[in-house]
């Protein structure tokens, strides 16, 4: 059975999330819906990550192992057939049995975009957090590169994850104004949940003159979450690369 | 009564284009039912032109007479409080009383969309006409330079228009490329029903090689749709900016 790697965007709008849940629509139950249309049977799709409601993905990977391989072009069309139009998958290759979407990945990037105008735009809505107030982009680069390096992001998980393991590597954290769009870039070797929402909301904060850049370290070390500042809305965050050994995959 | 200018930006996707029709939900429909809530009363308000179905406005502007002007801030925050999401005012003021939307603009600028991929993009797939094949800038821009200037564009207007004057005045016409997405922008004094739409769609012909920029000015000159190219699709085409007298307005 060829191990396949496919890799995904959607629109989060619609969907709680990735992960298959009861009662609620999931990208992961419309994609194996999708893969069973074209394989004939039931196969286990494994994501590379969990993703929020409303949460998008210009990148999101996923493996199985499928009865055959008809070559990318032919299954990455007979599977955009069968998907709706907030789920493409672009791209398809066959990888060495040991690979797997999640455990083999090294890493990821998302980006964080703020619309920050005073009135709001049709065309950003379900992708950008609208933020009205002034933004100071350097102070916010200021206190980003605190976060940088290895800790324990405890402080910036939210209350309801089980981690228990909750030291992550943050290879790289800035923001950039384009217009009236900021874009926050944050990668890493994995993210605790709602931690990039919480890192953005605390930037967001510090802004505001509400906490300053220097307060990062002491707020990280306290590993306390209502030290944190809120946790920024889902629509405005995009899961933008997953790595993997280059080499290999 | 003052006189009252709105820009809005609007995703077109949900709406039967702007005009009040009925059976249908078009934007003129929501926003005059925003108006009503705010000011209590039923008013006309007038807009700068038709749009069809699917098609969107990063700058569309409307006039009516309102019973009294409450500042822009004020008007602005008010009625957005009333519409969809996907409808937005952004800037509102008082002009004179002979001020029109439609009949004092001076002409308009449209944008198309292109998304030039093998596979589509979920988050272009409502602002954007995906084509699949190779497309040729130079040799686009090449015949663009033909439509510049006053013709009769009888052949670039629906067989379903009831325009009796044909005649109009292209400003500029030119294509970029950005990425995956080519970006079409026209100006001109006025368009025919289908006009830009049908223009695009020539022009991607000529990238195909099915016409030669050379043959713009002979279609032009034959009046007659038939010789033109297909009419791109509504969901690429953006009005983006409406032209008044700025001295006045």
């Amino acid at each position: 059975m060829p191990n396949l790697l496919l890799k995904i965007r959607y629109k989060g709008t619609n969907y709680h999330g990735w992960q298959v849940q009861k009662n609620a629509l999931s990208v992961q139950e419309v994609l194996q819906n999708s893969i069973e249309k074209l394989y004939g049977s039931r196969l286990d799709v494994k994501g590379c990550s969990r993703t929020d409601t409303g949460v998008h993905a210009n990148m999101y990977c996923v493996s199985f192992n499928a009865p055959f391989y008809a070559g990318d072009y032919h299954t990455i069309s007979a599977l955009n057939t069968f998907l709706p139009p907030d789920i493409r998958v672009y791209d398809c290759k066959e990888v060495d049995d040991a690979f797997h979407a999640r455990y083999s990945s090294l890493g990821k990037e998302y980006v964080y975009l703020v619309h920050n105008a005073t009135y709001q735009n049709p065309f950003y809505s379900d992708y950008s957090y609208h933020f009205r107030y002034d933004v100071d982009i350097d102070l916010i680069n200021k206190a980003a590169k605190h976060f940088i390096g290895t800790h324990d992001f405890a402080a910036f998980c939210s209350a309801y994850s089980d981690a228990e393991d909750t030291v992550r590597t943050i290879y790289g954290l800035k923001a950039e104004r384009d217009g009236e769009l900021i874009r926050f870039t944050i990668s890493g070797n994995g993210f605790l949940y709602n931690m990039v929402r919480i890192i953005v909301g605390t930037l967001l904060m510090v802004s505001q003159g509400k906490i300053s850049p220097d307060d990062i370290p002491e707020i990280i070390n306290s590993k306390q979450r209502k030290n944190a500042g809120r946790t920024a809305p889902p629509q405005g965050l995009f899961l933008n690369k997953v790595f993997y050994d280059e080499v290999l995959y």
